[in-house]
């Protein structure tokens, strides 16, 4: 196991300036580019991970350290962003998005969790026991996902444009959906 | 196709800030790590952007632009960064990547760049004809194919930690190389 809560956290405050980095002020274009059909497109992405701040990650570690009888998470709606972020521009989404995980991140550290408490299970509804080290690595590798899908989904945008060079860039295999 | 020059610009220039708020600071563990063997760590990818920006894009830019007798590239060598990035630093090669990526941009501004010149063809050492429009539209692919690659390698170091979420976040399946 390589999970350190500090390096875990370190990942975590940075994927706010990240996202505002690579999206803010891109032209509409790439931010509303999707892979077609019902795959996300990085304004959807932000979304997504907005409503995690709100819904997902210190919900579920709240729940695992008050070990109360109910431990069970409730399920997560992965779709929660297409009506949250309805009205928005990726802007708003990006501040809210930076705001939010602070807040979780300055909890977070506040609890100044223990290696058993970092041990403590929840239930997860579709999969059972889990600790609260493996949400917070997870939470951790969701940005990371979700960073390589944004990536992702830029990069296919110009499948064709790169001509022959498509067979040189495995990101344009449509095969595969890292 | 969809490339236009000033949306593929938007990319470019955002792509060292990207990797500066990603990277910057980030405890050396990250920065390190593989996906094993032969893999490169964000600290190679990084060397890799760099070297790029010094001995790939612009260069081949200029060779199709000037028409001249010898069209074909010079091979690229995308081993370059273990002996140029040999004793510097994270921070060094990210401030040289910054750098020479505005320095790059400035030139290819410079051009104003119009519809006839982006037709214009070179020759690739491995796979012949190639429009400077396609290696720009290259250019800007391979920045995300190497965000995406930046993302994966740090996502992997917890493919262990997050316990059952493996199953899904996709990221964590190695038999794709994405």
């Amino acid at each position: 196991m390589t999970f350190v809560l500090d390096e875990g956290l370190a990942v975590l405050e940075r994927t706010p300036a990240t996202l505002r980095a690579m999206l803010g002020g891109l032209p509409s274009a790439w931010i509303a580019a999707t892979e077609g059909g019902e795959t996300w497109s990085a304004f959807d992405v932000v979304g997504h991970l907005v409503h995690g701040e709100h819904d997902d990650w210190v919900v579920r570690a709240r729940l695992i350290l008050a070990q109360g009888t109910e431990r069970t998470f409730a399920p997560y709606d992965r779709l929660a962003q297409f009506r949250e972020s309805e009205g928005k521009t990726l802007d708003m989404l990006l501040d809210e998005f930076a705001t939010s995980r602070a807040a979780n991140l300055a909890v977070v550290r506040g609890w100044a969790l223990t290696e058993e408490q970092l041990a403590l299970e929840g239930v997860h509804p579709a999969f059972g026991a889990v600790t609260l080290r493996q949400l917070l690595a997870t939470w951790v590798a969701h940005d990371f996902a979700h960073l390589l899908q944004v990536s992702r989904t830029m990069a296919r945008r110009y499948r064709d444009d790169v001509g022959p060079w498509r067979e040189y860039l495995s990101v344009m295999r449509t095969e595969t959906r890292e």
